[in-house]
């Protein structure tokens, strides 16, 4: 899977991906990322990326000419998505990262930077995505976070095929409380159940907290998955 | 501001936080970042900060007494907060954001790795955050996003305080389409009305393109919206 990210930053990206499992997967070329600056493609002898905004407002916006240069420098895989990353898309959630790495070879990724982006920049762009409901300094960030859950997700990147199918959200709940070594650490000890080796237990005691814990803490993704189970039956 | 970062891949950190505004913000000491590896903190000659879980189940956890040793070798400072970066959490957005620059001198912010951390971590810390309903390799890319959205509202970092004002989620709504030169570039126009000088109409239009594309795309923003609106008369 290739990935192409326009960014005015292309420095940021240096250590995130040379580093951890990210970086494992790049080196054992599971998926390829390949970044393009905006600022190479102006015609200015001045390399400008950025403009006033029409209509008056504070801060600068990227123009249009050289993201659409950019983009269009880049070669077309037949199973393409062109990402803005801006906070007006549609949030980031487990089931856009799986149908990424199901059904595209190639996500071309514009980060967005200063106030934001002049809106036909959008002509280029098949999908608006959104990290959160929050502002950043940069595109690069959201940028990094979509390229990550999707990579984890192409086989080889994470060891055990199996992890992948057990983990918050992959059943729409959130995930059980784990414990490890020591059984006591300091006064808290590890759950009696878990060290029983009763594997209908730990099962039970697993789905249990699973439930209780979403329904305590993510009420919305607890209706949806009752939702979805009552539709199941 | 002082951020403390826990850990296992600090090199991760080596190029975002040298690159764009955020590298400036720490350039000019507006908040200093440290980061400490749990694995420094190891007794066992392996220096293993992982074992399996309790009960069974595929992939590693984070071991606890590492982790501990690590958060209790930092300072503190009076206004502290210790998180844990887990999909469990509490999801960011902007009011956390705000709160946090607000309110803390000190975040100190744990990443988790591997298929997870033992639970008794959490005693530890004083606020579970989470950055979507989605899975990463690693702990470091949301620990990556709350320190940038954190930063970037202490004052200095962002050129002109005004621009802080006027942003998405700001005022509860999405933002409204912005435009910079040219004035035509390929088939598509900059609205007349941006153009018009008459900022009455501009202001009018970019209020009510906010509110059409919040409904649009953001039902659950505009309701909540238009209900702090009603309360607000």
């Amino acid at each position: 899977m290739r990935f192409d990210i326009v960014t005015l930053f292309p420095d940021f990206f240096g250590s995130p991906l040379s580093s951890g499992l990210l970086g494992k997967a790049l080196a054992k070329h599971i998926a390829e990322v390949h970044l393009t600056n905006p600022r190479d493609f102006t015609t200015d002898k001045h390399h400008r990326v950025d403009d006033e905004p029409y209509g008056g407002g504070v801060g600068m916006l990227m123009k249009p000419e050289p993201i659409f240069a950019a983009v269009e420098s880049l070669p077309i895989s037949p199973q393409r998505q062109v990402l803005m990353m801006t906070p007006q898309g549609e949030t980031m959630h487990q089931g856009m990262f799986r149908d990424f790495a199901a059904n595209c070879d190639q996500l071309v990724i514009i980060c967005g930077h200063y106030e934001g982006v002049d809106e036909r920049v959008l002509n280029l762009v098949t999908r608006e995505v959104s990290l959160g409901d929050f502002v950043l300094t940069c595109g690069e960030i959201p940028a990094l976070t979509l390229l990550n859950g999707v990579i984890r997700l192409l086989p080889g990147t994470v060891g055990k095929e199996e992890s992948l199918k057990l983990e918050s959200f992959e059943d729409g709940l959130l995930d059980y409380p784990q414990y490890t070594r020591p059984p006591v650490f300091r006064e808290w000890e590890v759950p009696e159940v878990l060290r029983s080796g009763n594997h209908q237990a730990i099962a039970q005691w697993r789905t249990e907290q699973q439930q209780q814990r979403t329904r305590d803490r993510r009420p919305d993704l607890y209706e949806k998955w009752e939702r979805g189970k009552k539709s199941g039956d």
